[in-house]
């Protein structure tokens, strides 16, 4: 029962879930980092076996967690922080043995749509060179290497009629960049996360994850060139929380003292019969909307300069 | 217990939800019309005095509500008979005594928020005529009788540092429009009728509605003119859709024939006690947060044009 | 001298430059058709030899312009007309062999500058199909054919670092549209015609041509599928509007009589040195800037309505 | 006929123009200061008498011109340190009396437009705290002294109906700022000046300046608090240009040794003569056109951020 609808592009929430259930997983190495002054904590998890991913849902890969408590601030030195310590990880991720990269940043999702807009406002943002590198060489910006930036925003698939997947391969063909760069905006299990995480992986985008689910997932295997992904979360499935108030309930009414006869009840249910009972209640158009917060607009923008500056930092 | 956190903008939601409680709500008269061909359904209702007002928690005034199950379908044709049947709507609850109108409409809400963006993209696609009007008269339009159109789009507090009232009494005072149309986009209570309903009152904006949450109303008493509101709901509170979830799970254990001795232990609570025990689990961060459809951009674009096209019959 | 700095995109413009010239051109025959009530001319060109290719500066194929002296009006019905035109402009300049269609709609252009923004803002209106079709089959649709419809908005090279051309490229060879449909804002020689005129032609896009001059073309050679352009003027090139001053006042110096003694003078110039002379005075930023009425906005959000309704006729 | 169709609203281009003429301005004061490493040159302008204004054709008072060659540089740190010349600039601007101001932004022109979208643009990226030191006191920022900032973007009348002036005159009314900053895109007339200016004034916005010549200006007098206003060239009027070409190529007809009979006729013409052969040439429709570079997305896009910041210097 308790991964019924409980959905989460966060690798960190997946592993929690784990140590709630008091389940132990194997083939999965985890690291912490804290950063006092600036309250930046770093979890390194790397899914070494295919059962550790089996257990996991998610491929074998590295996920790095970046979460910082005040993310949500107006405050820009603080965002200049977090974006040098996210060009340091997105640096540690890039394959080792090119000097001078080219790269392709696709900003993924749905920019007429607050939460989803994040890839999009992130590729408006970046300093894009190839162009100017193609025509002029390195001289032009002064010095010895410059990496060749590109950006794309594929849009998604009601306004294109084609899946992003489609378009990136297309252009990835055309362009042949060393690594590519994908932006997008999560699902994650808990609000508390939203605007406050930043998640960077090279394993690349997984079919189903983001705020729009994307149907197919954008890896080197489908891609053809290594994806790095960075994803932030800005909503919570309408499903998953009321999903998980349930059982918060049922579990508040089994362990409350003055309930007692109830959870007698409850005990004699089985977790299939729970299950059960919480599906007929799941509403169908649940599955279809999304929990955000209502200054997500002003999270979004912040966050898209963030990030920007942070793969500014990483490729200049 | 039936009201707790349970929000809704639209008059017609709060008169049903007294009649699931069965409760009989006096000094308020409904009535109601089917377009069987368009499946549009009008329901009037009427608050007439001041216990109506009272119970009904909206003030006296009329609040016609248009349902109609396509509103989301992308049939052109079938939104054009909709702004007919609004510009209608709109026309019955104008003041009677002037013939020739100047009317202010003013599009509520974030422009950069999706489901909050209706008010703003109304105002966007409204044939504004005051200008033209007043330069070279109606003899502009070749038409014996023209009325003046004008139109603001207030903004937020986060991006004006002002209340949306302060910026339209200021504008009512200099340009004195006899009439005032606000937009605005709705919470609902249940996610069935997002996008799907149409809501048109003469009693303004209260405080407290909208997707934003208003903090100061507009009425006729606040502005100076009568302000005519149309709302379409664009999301529900997470307070409410958790709220509502947990109810419908406590009632299912109720009722549930397997689970007689939950029913039995559920009886033992009281109202005050199943009171306490949601408000416990309620996380007060969802107070802040909306539940809204993945395809809120289409809706709200789709809306934006039906609603402006009312306005422009109505006032052409 | 006659060619000097005078640009344009449109093959009408160019052909009226050899007639103001007296030059005749071979290989290139012309036909025109008007539409009284609607005060639609429509002028077919077709290039039909190398000679006429060369001595039009333009590629051999099918040049058609509509031009309507209203279509700058917000008048909604005279736009549904010119839409209903466009589509059976459109149809007649399709490939025949095939039935039942896969288009891909290009959205060329810059988003962000206004007058350049027509080309996405035809594809945000667009009806897109193709991603339905490919999951549900024509049958969602209720009809016995349906064309498959994707559309793109490659952006420009400061914002991608990549042409047109390579994205564009990229996307045909992954998702194999039937045809291409590029639509693109174009620089005329005549302020009169902008925002007046729409020019089909099944050559597709010039290098050089469009508001920020396309590096390199899109033709059935360079992206494997025949490509329809679809353009409307919206600039006159600085440089342009500039140098077709001075030619009137030269001009008018050496016809007005009160002016002998300076017909002399210019009469004893040169064609070589009226060009140096002017030459000398244009300045070089005026190559990078172009001309625009106040009100384009205006303009291109009307258009690019009154354009993607008629790619919606001709390919629902 | 110096002055026929120059339209400028840069203080500093009326005076060129007069110093080119050779014609001596009295009742006008003017100092220049350079920033040598920085390249950035200021030039304060005080009319200090009625015949001053009625010479130069604007108000008296004080216009600051910011002249800074790299403006249109990506290089953020030179950005960085023109906001801060311009915050002390602002604040040298600011009456005296008063200690803690608030301050309404006004963001005036046409979003929709590109060169005219300055102004909106720097109200989106202000830092807001009216609303906030409403609420929560100055203690919320945790300092001593806070400005009450907030912002207006009134649009153009072909969206509202309404003059800017009649939606200001109405949020000044109700919210009674102490102080009033405009900011606005202008007309220049030299393309060597556009994006790479800025203009300081403390006599507001004159009637018929700006991108789309404001009808009404913006002044003490006017609005009821003093209006700093700050603008940016971004367009030359279409008139503007042709006429100056045209001035420029009878001087260099009456200049150049081998057109020595040009010049003898053109001398025979007098000033009235040659205004209106002018006259003459210049199409009407030139008066509504205006010209600006291929790439005004991203300098308003840069400049708003620069300006933004100076205000959020000026008024932190």
């Amino acid at each position: 029962m308790s991964q019924f609808q409980v959905r989460t592009d966060l690798a960190l929430e997946t592993r929690e879930k784990f140590e709630e259930d008091h389940v132990e997983i194997k083939g999965v190495r985890v690291e912490e980092e804290c950063r006092e002054e600036s309250e930046i904590k770093i979890t390194t998890m790397v899914i070494e076996t295919e059962n550790g991913a089996k257990a996991m849902g998610k491929p074998k890969g590295t996920y790095i967690t970046l979460e910082a408590a005040n993310l949500d601030s107006q405050d820009e030195d603080y965002h200049r922080e977090v974006s040098v310590e996210l060009a340091r990880l997105i640096r540690r991720l890039l394959p080792e043995e090119k000097h001078i990269l080219s790269v392709l940043v696709a900003g993924l999702g749905n920019r007429e749509v607050t939460p989803d807009a994040l890839g999009p406002r992130v590729v408006d943002n970046m300093m894009i060179t190839r162009h100017v590198l193609k025509e002029f060489g390195k001289y032009a910006f002064g010095e010895e290497e410059v990496n060749a930036v590109s950006g794309i925003v594929p849009g998604v698939m009601a306004q294109t009629g084609m899946e992003s997947q489609e378009i990136i391969r297309g252009v990835v063909e055309e362009t042949k960049p060393d690594v590519m760069i994908a932006i997008d905006a999560l699902a994650a299990r808990s609000t508390r996360r939203l605007s406050r995480t930043i998640q960077i992986t090279d394993t690349g985008i997984n079919p189903g994850s983001g705020v729009g689910n994307h149907r197919h997932g954008l890896s080197e295997e489908t891609v053809g060139v290594p994806v790095i992904a960075i994803g932030v979360p800005t909503v919570v499935d309408a499903a998953t929380i009321v999903n998980d108030t349930m059982h918060t309930l049922i579990q508040a009414m089994e362990e409350n003292s003055h309930l007692q006869t109830l959870s007698t009840g409850l005990n004699a249910l089985n977790e299939m019969e729970k299950y059960e009972l919480i599906r007929e209640l799941l509403s169908p158009q649940l599955n279809t909307m999304f929990v955000t917060p209502k200054d997500i607009d002003e999270s979004v923008k912040r966050l898209s300069f963030t990030i920007s500056e942070g793969l500014n930092i990483a490729f200049a």
